[in-house]
């Protein structure tokens, strides 16, 4: 099947074409970072790839009529919060809405914690048969920036498919993962009760991303000191947004119309403040950006290897410095 | 006092010229974020770090006789293995030696984590006074990429302070340790026993990485059944360097013998196949990149923003696709 071919069964909402564009993707990236490899096949593989994709990518972005339409929530939060129960609690709420829904499951800390998102994916096999529901996980072998740049790629191919809902759980709360929910429209941090230090480490961090706060496993001992103190917090937020705490108990389904009620929220205050543009743009920039990036590291692995190892020969030999070297092989750049 | 100043104070040994040259390259990591943004103060401090970093790096990489010659080891594993507790351990059995000591912790995982890395530091206070021992922590607000490119610059600076072993400690275990891990020229991946799934999950990771592996808290249950598991895994690798296991328990200083043994016979390796030099050489190869794409990115940001802000204007709007944006970028670079 030929990439038109394949972009024409996604916009059909086909799943098999869905998936094959998003493991186009995903090669890329694998493949990115293969091109930084010595073998010569690495090199070839990376420019046939990046063919296949771009010209999808290209009958993606502009042969649709409004793009940037589907609704990106992202969840982030630390292992065991129970941030794929949630997943699932927000693909039944969105499902009874009648929405269309896309997950994509970023995993930009393997290889180590491959095992954990393994148990996530399995988990969220309840909705492997709704042909309304798309479910995919993308992980990283390579570079994190790699996933900077596929993960608003893999959000269009969904987006294309008919998606109106596009949830993105990242496993981890680590700048990459802060990186990648920022690709959102939506922000939505999850804590759970219990954490001891970790609401208190975590506090710069979570104020700088959250849109909406979630205490999960609600039934637990500690949530409403957990409230309270993220509610402290919160309140000393002087931004036009407060994010609201919502509690929930994901696993029994407790909570998800209030969730649901403060993504609404959240979504409305988007629009009308113009910030849902803005941050939309802010993602086009980094797309853009990331993909230019990416492009001059292949050109340096592929056209400019030689110079490159004839610098870093330099380097060890106290030849040359590490920037004097760089603007050489910018130079190289032609 | 001028960059040749300082970096003839950081030469002398002078820990407060080592510290504040290490700041200069945080700082740039710092800013080379800040570039991306839409101030135009934040493109202005970006230029003007980079001038004094590209001195101090000039000064210190071409006006040393012998270059790479420190001993860079990379330790890493899970939180709570114990990493700051190993790191205490092998700064006494170096010192015990006579070596001048260096260390680095590295946390990849800020906002979220900052905490915990802030108990680590304290911990390693013990050396504070001691004039051949320097300590510094890098975290990063920003890109990962950043620290990639930071890391071997702090690393320049340490080296240049005569130190003959410099220690890297990143937090926790996902790529972007492992990326700052690969690094050092020996890599050593501590876990302790009874992380139930941990070392399950963490095994291809491992084994790509670790040269060394310690299983630390040794005076727990579950010891041997690590080491047996872990025994399996190593003896299933086929490549010429086999990864030792050694059994330590840190807080009481017991298998420091050993651990240093397992570390002498990697270095003796390493010399012996070429290992070292590859291995260095691949650690210069990828700085001069890391710095030659954050130059380029720099670029973008400061001279190429409005065209930046016009291609994605254009993909919001459906009249382009990212690849033929990003490729209208690149030609913006002349």
């Amino acid at each position: 099947m030929d990439v038109r071919e394949l972009v024409g069964q996604a916009r059909l909402g086909r799943p098999r074409a869905v998936a094959r564009l998003i493991s186009l993707v995903e090669n890329a990236v694998e493949n990115a970072v293969d091109a930084t490899g010595p073998e010569e096949g690495d090199r070839a593989a990376s420019a046939v790839a990046s063919r296949a994709l771009r010209e999808a990518m290209a009958e993606l972005a502009t042969g649709t009529a409004r793009p940037y339409t589907a609704r990106v929530i992202g969840l982030t939060g630390s292992p065991g919060v129970g941030k794929s129960t949630s997943t699932g609690m927000l693909i039944r709420a969105f499902r009874r809405r009648g929405s269309r829904v896309g997950v994509l499951a970023v995993d930009p800390s393997s290889p180590f914690t491959g095992g954990a998102l393994l148990g996530d994916r399995v988990r969220m096999q309840d909705h492997a048969t709704d042909p309304e529901v798309f479910i995919r996980s993308m992980s990283s072998r390579g570079h994190l920036g790699g996933l900077a740049w596929a993960t608003p790629q893999a959000l269009r191919v969904l987006e294309a498919a008919g998606c109106d809902v596009i949830l993105v759980e990242t496993v981890g709360v680590g700048q990459a993962e802060v990186e990648i929910a920022r690709l959102a429209d939506t922000t939505v941090v999850i804590l759970a009760p219990g954490m001891g230090d970790g609401v208190q480490a975590a506090k710069a961090g979570i104020l700088e991303v959250a849109d909406v706060l979630v205490v999960n496993k609600a039934d637990r001992d500690g949530v409403q000191a957990t409230v309270r103190e993220l509610r402290n917090m919160t309140g000393l937020v002087e931004t036009p947004w407060r994010p609201p705490i919502v509690t929930t108990v994901a696993s029994k389904g407790e909570g998800a119309d209030d969730l649901l009620a403060a993504l609404d929220k959240h979504q409305a205050y988007l629009e009308e403040s113009g910030e849902a543009r803005r941050r939309r743009l802010a993602r086009a920039r980094d797309e853009i950006e990331a993909i230019a990036l990416a492009q001059l590291r292949s050109r340096f692995a592929v056209l400019h290897a030689d110079r490159l190892d004839a610098l870093a020969e330099r380097l060890l030999g106290a030849e040359t410095d590490p920037y004097a070297a760089a603007d050489d092989l910018i130079a190289a750049l032609g």
